[in-house]
């Protein structure tokens, strides 16, 4: 089976969850330059949130590029990580308008959910393409994978101290993973 | 003709209908937990409608994969589908707010006009390839679309007796459908 | 100069100018079957918006399906039909709520306005692709298309008599075109 | 690695970007002409940003068609541009709502970081594919974006005079790029 569609459908759906989030930035109601200052905190969670679903699809890219052909099991993967990330406009929505632990915290839930999304999808592809293919040397244990999901749930913890702390790692990883996966460019090029 | 634009129009609209749902989940007024509270009929309304769309997708992604040219005829059925899935939002909106008889039998409606469509639609391609091409011997008389009509007019009648009776239906078909469609893999396979 | 992309560009806005009108269909305040009367006239307009964009996805498939390559002329002709088009909701969304005069003749100003793009568009393909191409040959004068503008013009006017009477022509001419254009699939069947 | 989901992402976020922008316009009130009157400022902002996104999805076509290859870096300032071209929906509606001095300096800003985006994906693209390939000679210096920029520090500054004036400088540098960027073409022809 081929992967062309499974492709066009994630891009639609990145695309559409990458915009839509922009609905939440409402015109204010005056025309002043004050009026701007309480859009603060939703255009930044829009701004980290757009920066995730760009790193997601760049990964995404990148890991289909190393991908030969899908089964139903992958499409499920697929599909099932689109789930997570869709939910990241609502949260990214709730953390814009109140800035506090609760929100904050699910934030970081939505975004380990997506990450253990990815692994699992990592897993599934290799399992169908064999322990010796490509994908498998290129990506390995998926190691920062791994690291990110821990570093989600350090923050989720830690934003019952601080919602900024927590907002802290939340960027912490998004640097860690805006440096290209170098790992299936290197392997591919070989 | 070629299938391909009917493919990138399909995935398109079906992309719109997964990730426009999510607007419906407005983030809550306060950052409490509690808040979040009243948005889990919602939520779950929006995981059911969010896995039948999966299947739609899937299955449309392997009923496809048989198909060797489209004409005027299969752009409209194919369009009818699109139409009737359209409405999901809508009765997974209505549904999600209000889990009584109505809202619930309409969401039955919807999928069993849907489950309607997509059985013409497989019928019109078969039409179209002939009833000894890959597709007919693949599908048959798709029993299994059959069966999920059956259900849904049983879960429709149901929802007069008990909203949760007939959720449970719509949950069953679509356990039933997740198993996915091995009829065409394995004929392509062959 | 490729058509590929602008096939997927305009799809991406078909599919999405198709799907965003079902966001006008808001679930009714309450779960009775009494609560989804006030949105008959809405949904009537919607299926009537849903055909029509049908007939134009359609239409545009097969038209370019006999285009060889694309200029710039070209794209910013399709841009324009892609602008009249993107104004549907609006009209759509309008009329379903006033069912009167005004709104009724903006439908059809909206509708004449597309119609006219897409003659334009025709025009500037044909001019590409000369006098003697396949295109010219399967499309000619593209009488359909201007007799749609005629009907549109009459049924703008008729519309201050009654509203009724004007969206009948508008069922007419969309049933008029939702023969298919076998104009194009005889010419590349020969 | 292949362009081909770089495009195609590129067109989904465009075509959302480009239609999400007409849900701004909601259907009046009532159903009589002069309800219409008040949408004018709202619609005639429409018109511009949906001409600013035909141009940027028509140049980014262009620009596309002379790139042989991407890398990470072409994938970030890809995603950089679609950042900016995001929040044209938000300063439209604002401008649209209130034509005054900062809403419309808003705008020029979106559309100079929009423009600093494409000229810096342009850079990035001929670093990558060497001073004397095909998209480094097609495009030269980019002196065309470059005094767009110029132009809309220009607007920026006389919104302060007067926003009539600054819109008008916006649709001299549209009316600029209107006229297609026959220097690819050129180029490809040869």
């Amino acid at each position: 089976m081929s992967k062309g569609r499974l492709e066009a459908f994630s891009d639609g759906v990145l695309a559409i969850i990458i915009t839509i989030m922009v609905l939440e930035l409402r015109p204010p109601e005056s025309g002043d330059l004050a009026a701007l200052a309480p859009l603060a905190p939703k255009f930044l969670s829009y701004v980290l949130s757009f920066i995730y679903l760009g790193i997601y699809w760049n990964n995404h890219h990148h890991l289909l590029q190393a991908v030969k052909g899908v089964n139903g099991g992958i499409l499920w993967a697929n599909m099932h990580l689109l789930f997570w990330l869709s939910l990241i406009p609502f949260v990214t929505g709730w953390m814009g308008e109140h800035f506090s632990t609760t929100p904050v915290a699910f934030y970081g839930i939505v975004l380990w959910l997506a990450g253990l999304a990815y692994y699992i999808l990592v897993r599934t592809l290799i399992a169908h393409h064999g322990r010796s293919s490509l994908i498998a040397e290129a990506i390995g244990r998926d190691e920062k994978g791994l690291r990110s999901l821990y570093v989600y749930s350090a923050a989720i913890l830690l934003s019952f101290v601080s919602p900024w702390l927590a907002t802290g790692l939340y960027v912490v990883v998004a640097i860690m993973w805006l440096i290209p996966d170098r790992r299936i460019e290197n392997k591919l090029a070989k």
